[in-house]
């Protein structure tokens, strides 16, 4: 006779249509039993519209049936709200004050290093009006999506990704909302995306201390903060700003990262600091956090984000990111 | 016997304390009247503190009975708002969908062309969250104030400066504000300071298309909008957005400006493009706006802004974009 177990691990093998992750990794199972063979089967149905149900469907009875002594299965659907099912067990905010210091650079590189090490990560783009991460990941939409909520969008190594742009129809439409409505969305983004289990959800956040900042802040888990930064005078000063907001709404600095810190120059192999001197020291005692991380101006780095392969990127500089972001993990 | 003209003359040369504009050029006159060699004169307010008045007043008193046959000065002050003297004849808004491409660096080298050309100019500030342009400028507050209003501050140049950092006690501090207080406090800057006669006043934006652009959009007569740009793809689309919003707003965008297109490398005399291949031409046909021009990346500039000398740029870019500009504004 087949036990719950081997229920479970069958519907852990059933990927849901459009993303690359199981019915148990989505969270979808609400309930399994098992009665001389018959197996009663509850998924919850958020996200998936009803052709999707359809598929599931057969795609469960399929499997299950494979089981020894399986002799019938009946499968229901039961509503339920994704933001009931979502178990993200760590949000971390890549914040600072500045614009176009590589937030979104450092966004998907924190995922991706995640990701590599077999962790379950998401990303969600909180840069309403200046989206970046779809194009950097290569990834588009529509997501799946019903009544009930959305599914994100996988990446090429199963990243899941939210952002505005994968719902627009021309990825250059600009959206031209006050700040209440792009809190309201973020706030979607986060209740009525069917994430479920993730071990981390990285947001990356538009430049600013405004109402983007501010609703992440207030109203999810934040569990810690990057804080992105580059060498320029200027760029230190709004920087510190964002620090001072971390600080004000009481949530942890995880760790600074410097970005654009030099340019190599093959010719002369010679590192030009063409935004001047780094700040690091100053910047990392300034956010009594440490420096996770300094990364060069790197135009391969850019043509990788401009093509939607940064998921390829490798350097030394990464390598000792790496290092540095999970012996920051580990210690909180 | 004095004429109106000559006191009108004379109360040119009356520079207001604390900014080096005069009474005449600040709209600060109300009215002249001569009877006899007797002389009144009536003074708005405006922005002028109880200090401040009483300094005008023994100014005035001293320079107009200095007029061959002034016999008696009656001053008196009468209370006015700021945007009922304000004469502003052209506003220009610098956007841009993205951060960190340039946009008060754009801001800052356009106001220091039209000055140098004997322009009068002001900048407004209208990065609420990430203030760029007093550092820039090497300018700090407090500004004069009173009641009705407050004086901008005054550049090295003469360039007339209102930021939210001239007016936070520490530069640094955050502005943990939600939109609306964002747009109300543009909205204040325009209406509430007292810019005077101006020929121009340029509009520093935040990156975005949220409540900022939508503010100054809605309720500032903006007369033509400059986007600016820097080579990497992702950029572009990004800004694409800002030129959408432009068109859906139905305001004119006057140009466009490319920034970081290159870095030129004196050892090996080579323009290195570290952001990829320029796309200031497709950039151009999308806008419909010229390209008013190209800005490399230039640690000796990047120096200059963080020392607060902006004022002492000049390159051969630089009277370039000069020149285009001038050509565009005379089309309009």
């Amino acid at each position: 006779m087949p036990t719950s177990e081997q229920v479970n691990t069958a519907l852990d093998t059933v990927l849901v249509p459009g993303i690359k992750r199981s019915l148990v990794k989505m969270n979808l199972v609400k309930d399994v039993a098992v009665t001389d063979g018959k197996i009663d089967i509850t998924l919850a149905n958020s996200a998936l519209n009803a052709e999707t149900q359809e598929w599931l469907k057969n795609r469960v009875n399929k499997v299950v049936l494979g089981i020894d002594g399986a002799k019938a299965v009946n499968l229901n659907f039961a509503d339920a709200k994704p933001k009931e099912l979502n178990k993200v067990k760590n949000v971390i905010a890549i914040m600072s004050g500045k614009g176009g210091v590589g937030k979104s650079l450092v966004s998907s590189l924190t995922a991706i290093a995640l990701c590599r090490q077999g962790y379950e990560v998401g990303i969600l783009d909180a840069d309403i009006t200046g989206p970046s991460i779809p194009k950097m990941f290569g990834v588009s939409g529509p997501p799946g999506m019903s009544e009930s909520g959305m599914l994100p969008v996988p990446s090429h190594s199963g990243i899941e990704v939210m952002s505005i742009n994968l719902l627009l129809q021309t990825e250059d439409d600009a959206i031209i909302w006050r700040g209440p409505l792009i809190g309201q969305t973020i706030t979607q983004f986060w209740e009525e995306t069917l994430w479920g289990n993730l071990d981390y959800l990285i947001v990356d956040l538009p430049p600013g201390t405004s109402d983007a900042p501010l609703t992440l802040m207030q109203q999810l888990p934040v569990s810690g903060i990057v804080i992105v930064f580059t060498p320029q005078d200027l760029t230190a000063m709004v920087v510190r700003k964002a620090v001072k907001m971390a600080r004000q709404m009481k949530k942890p600095i995880l760790g600074i990262v410097e970005n654009m810190s030099y340019l190599y120059i093959p010719e002369t192999n010679k590192k030009m600091e063409i935004f001047g001197k780094s700040h690091a020291g100053e910047m990392s005692e300034f956010a009594g956090a440490p420096l996770l991380g300094q990364f060069p101006i790197d135009p391969g780095l850019a043509t990788l984000c401009d093509e939607g392969n940064i998921e390829r990127y490798d350097s030394e500089a990464y390598t000792a990111f790496t290092q540095n972001l999970n012996s920051a993990l580990a210690k909180k």
